[in-house]
């Protein structure tokens, strides 16, 4: 029995869904995966039968239950300290942290304008200034991490939480054909090659073949 | 020379501001409070000149910069372990970052239709399906974490971060005459009643004298 279990929603469209999947296959982490169909007459019936926000992904595990993306991702951090999913240098972390925070709570625009659309292509789209703004900063976040990470082709060298908090993004850039410097497409390419988004990638075929 | 700087905006409105500062009061740390106007024609400028996120609040400590008030709670509670602003349980201070970290991703509707307004009262509001849910669920999630708490008037007990992250909400309550059932009725009493709540009310009043 593994000591995990994952609740998410449809991997085409659930990007709060894809960060703690992420996290746990690349940390190597086995975990049964529970899937609810989204946008569905019975959707929230399904997730409140598991989760108390009545939203998905929600982490089982040891007996209790973990929601949201962002506390899955802290849990788990906390739960494989050999992997560093949080950065071990004490300003890298915060600053990892930071960022996944800033989204968290943030760019809705970019959220509204760019929804997750995992298998389709589009036109880049016409944007609000607010989305622009969003799409720039993201750009800049990645500039930044990338300019002071060590040791590994991601945010802050090897993987962490805020590469996971961030691959939703990077499906949202290139469905919708978002031009991206050559230091954010070198990155985008990193977290596309990843098997484990490979594997969500097929996932997502498979659940709307 | 205190070892942190807290960049916060406007006390009678910024709702996100007042989670760290609370946090750093109420855990006794000393710190030099940096005050930026919002809504001001340069507000944004102001605030880039310390913050990356364009955004307060903003943490200055030790030589680097934390942005984001989750982020900031939690360098801080890493900063003071012998505080326990997590709860030391393992599913307490899982249950602590899930119930943070919906609210700091969520309840859209709720902030648009109850902005933080702390020191006015206003006739309660007619509200929509959403912001309705979002007052409902954020009274659930104080219920049931105050049905489990041991040892304190606070969500876990003792004061923790979470108390920080929910301590706008209670304002909104109060502003907007939110009826409350008697659990969160007294659980909001506790957090007006801290000394740090009245010395921002106080501070909020000052600032718009
Ligand atoms: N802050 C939450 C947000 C989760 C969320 O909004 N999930 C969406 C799906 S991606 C959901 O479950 N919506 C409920 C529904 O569609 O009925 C997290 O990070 O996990
Ligand atoms: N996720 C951020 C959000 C911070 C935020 O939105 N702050 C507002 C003020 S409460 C802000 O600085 N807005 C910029 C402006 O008004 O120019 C956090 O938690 O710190």
């Amino acid at each position: 029995m593994s000591a995990y279990e994952l609740v998410i929603g449809d991997k085409s469209f659930s990007s709060w869904s894809l960060r703690p999947w992420l996290l746990l296959k690349v940390a190597g982490v086995p975990f049964i995966e529970r899937n609810v169909r989204l946008r569905q007459p019975d959707s929230r019936e399904q997730i409140l039968t598991y989760s108390p926000s009545g939203k998905v992904p929600l982490l089982l595990t040891e007996g209790f239950e973990v929601w949201d993306s962002l506390a899955i991702a802290e849990y788990i951090a906390e739960c494989l300290p050999e992997k560093a999913l949080w950065p071990r240098d004490q300003m890298a972390r915060a600053r990892a942290r930071a960022i996944s925070a800033e989204m968290h709570a943030g760019f809705p625009d970019l959220r509204n304008e760019l929804s997750m659309d995992i298998l389709n292509r589009h036109p880049t789209p016409e944007l609000s200034a607010g989305a622009a703004r969003d799409v720039a900063r993201v750009q800049e976040i990645w500039r930044s991490a990338r300019a002071e990470a060590r040791g590994g082709p991601f945010l802050f060298g090897h993987f962490t939480v805020a590469d996971a908090m961030y691959a939703p993004v990077v499906t949202r850039f290139i469905s919708y054909n978002i031009p991206l410097d050559p230091v954010c497409r070198a990155y985008a390419d990193v977290i596309l090659d990843l098997p484990a988004m490979i594997e969500w990638t097929v996932g997502a075929k498979a659940e709307t073949a």
